[in-house]
């Protein structure tokens, strides 16, 4: 008797990952407090307003060693005080762990920090790929006027050190600078 | 000063991977002695037909822990004896790190195997997406006319166990029965 070739269970095509235990998180402009400089263009905003979704697949339990992850995000347009729309940005919390981005849609910046607090960028589009090394914090800031899509992939045990970012902030921010992105 | 904002060092466009550091390995039907069963239309093709070939980024050391690396396999279309023109297939060395292939170009079969040499089969095709659980040996065979290419990423230190394959196969093979692919 023939083995039966199955249809996948997952698919992902242009931006869009979907089937079976994929996940999806939201971040609103709430969630995202502290992280823009304008600390009054942000309490001006819609706190609902939708910042960006994380939509992953994470077929093994956080934290497996040798697994590996895989996920797309998408950064809606906008900006706090002329500070693009960005994620919170973190290390890893398995420091060395390293991740691959690469653009899918839209426009945008891949702002990178060392522990060292030095700061350097990438420019991110459809076609740009990007390795992070480890030890190497990564945010990305969406600087079109479109929906910026990215897909990542990154090993199981890395897990996210948020708190640092949290506390300290990267050493540059990327702010619209009469219709610049510009890092400063 | 401003920042800078570099253009990305790499690009990943489609089934092309490309820029600093990328490496490409080809296999040709030479390398692939023993793989396919009818060992007779085996000998009567050029030994020089170009089977697949990899581009790879990867970007730390073969066997680093938690590291991720990033590849695109480009099968061509052809067959041994009705059996499709297909990679040599592995387990990991370390055998229970896992794996994510995903189609872009083409039409094909990513045959699996576990370790009591159960065999069974995803299609791929642009869009689709495919996790390889740890322990579970695998394969990609081009079912179609043209080019069949899909990504890959894996973990750095997982490595290639070829060997297993090599010397007793997988349990099934995928071959041509009146024009439909058939795993038997």
């Amino acid at each position: 008797m023939d083995t039966i070739i199955n249809e996948p269970k997952r698919v992902f095509r242009d931006d869009h990952l979907g089937g079976e235990g994929v996940d999806k998180s939201i971040r609103k402009l709430k969630d995202l407090r502290g992280i823009f400089k304008d600390e009054r263009a942000f309490e001006n905003m819609d706190p609902e307003t939708l910042v960006y979704e994380v939509i992953s697949y994470l077929p093994v339990k956080e934290g497996t060693q040798g697994g590996v992850y895989f996920g797309v995000t998408s950064i809606f347009p906008g900006s706090v005080g002329g500070e693009y729309f960005m994620t919170k940005g973190h290390f890893h919390a398995m420091i060395d762990r390293t991740e691959f981005y690469w653009g899918i849609k839209g426009e945008g910046v891949l702002i990178l920090m060392d522990e060292q607090r030095r700061v350097w960028a990438e420019k991110m589009f459809p076609g740009s790929f990007h390795y992070i090394p480890g030890r190497v914090a990564h945010r990305v800031a969406n600087t079109g006027k479109e929906l910026l899509s990215f897909a990542a992939s990154w090993p199981s045990d890395a897990g996210h050190n948020y708190e640092e970012i949290a506390r300290n902030g990267f050493a540059k921010r990327l702010i619209d600078i009469n219709g610049v992105a510009s890092l400063i």
